[in-house]
């Protein structure tokens, strides 16, 4: 890894596929959640308890994507994900898709803060902040 | 419809197929979701509600299905839902894919009913009950 | 509609939604690509029969989108798509998902044909071109 | 394992869960597809070479599960694949998804080799029925 961002592997199943043969372009998304949530696991942050203790969870705001090549059937790719801007309520990922060298696609995903109860912004609890910063 | 079961009809999009070129075998039975949820709709039952209000919801506890035929990309299939069995806590629904007279996928679902904050079984609601037998 | 763009109701079910309760980001992204088929079979275009004999597809090439407000479960949103950009190799489309007069969701979203066989950027056939333009 | 059945862990994430905040039923079935095929990789069998070379394709004929318990967020379940019976066009899968020692969901698939060309019951290749004898 060597400096590089945190990444997990991902292997396409037929699932994961459409009738053109290649991954389904919201799938990509869905893997990009996978690593997203791999990278808080591993600061020791557990989406499931913050939303049972502090009410908040996360939800993607924003998003933006480019799709360069398609994977496909039982390809094993690399999903990366990035901590590239933080705010008070709000925190930005860049994250991409590779199969060895080839970028397939790559985003920036902005997710927000959010009271799960009231469904609003809310203000990032500070260990989740200070765990994001230690990515 | 005269006499014949509850049926919504479904369009097959690209997400709902595979790399084989037709519809995922587990997408099947998420468009059987959509035909029980209908049904429900239609005799009055909002599962949201249900949720929110009585604290309980479905949960599918056994299911076995058939796939005879596939359907491809832009079809039209027809998904029926038929309440064929009740007990005080579960409920049976036969159910059927078709495309014009030929028979898809055909499978049984058993749904039981379940406190959603203890997730474990409970009786069903009267309302529900009620509801589910003038299908 | 009355001059409105082209647009499809979409029910909310449980496989839409994940555990924050309301629908799950990716799958706002799956509602447009039904309204884009839909608009496309309105328009005469049959995206099975454009694989088949034109040996081309749409792939998405890239995409934005900002999420305003969550849909929930049972909820009736309508999903629109508008085309507004064309090129000689790729179309874009304007998309909203709204409940009532809220607006959820909306994304840009470029399509790239592709020669499905070579998984290259291809021409726009002509009827396909035309079949848009009329949209 | 030790003579325990081939199984590969996966992890609950929000987009395999529903608004019941749990694993949304059938994919449960998804996460047993993802389990037969590493066990097919591992015997040598590759489906996408199989698709293309041999012009044959899995597809699931039959199916029964029941569940018994739910998966979380953030749950690390184990999921098994084990061949059960084989017949010159079919494989029959006992499955199990498994959190430590709870057993979550059972399953018995029963795929079929199909022709992808024709899309009809195909003679099962020699080299796939002895890949999946040694499993």
């Amino acid at each position: 890894m060597k400096g590089g961002p945190f990444a997990i592997e991902v292997r396409v199943y037929y699932q994961d596929t459409d009738a053109g043969g290649v991954v389904f372009h919201a799938q990509y998304l869905a893997f990009m959640e996978r690593a997203r949530t791999e990278l808080l696991n591993q600061a020791g942050i557990d989406l499931s308890r913050l939303s049972d203790e502090r009410r908040v969870m996360f939800m993607v705001h924003e998003l933006s994507a480019r799709f360069h090549q398609p994977a496909g059937l039982n390809d094993l790719v690399s999903v990366s994900a990035e901590v590239v801007k933080m705010g008070r309520a709000s925190v930005v990922f860049r994250q991409r898709v590779e199969r060895g060298r080839a970028l397939l696609v790559e985003a920036e995903v902005t997710l927000a803060v959010v009271d799960r109860v009231r469904m609003r912004p809310a203000r990032m609890p500070e260990e989740l902040k200070k765990a994001l910063e230690r990515t």
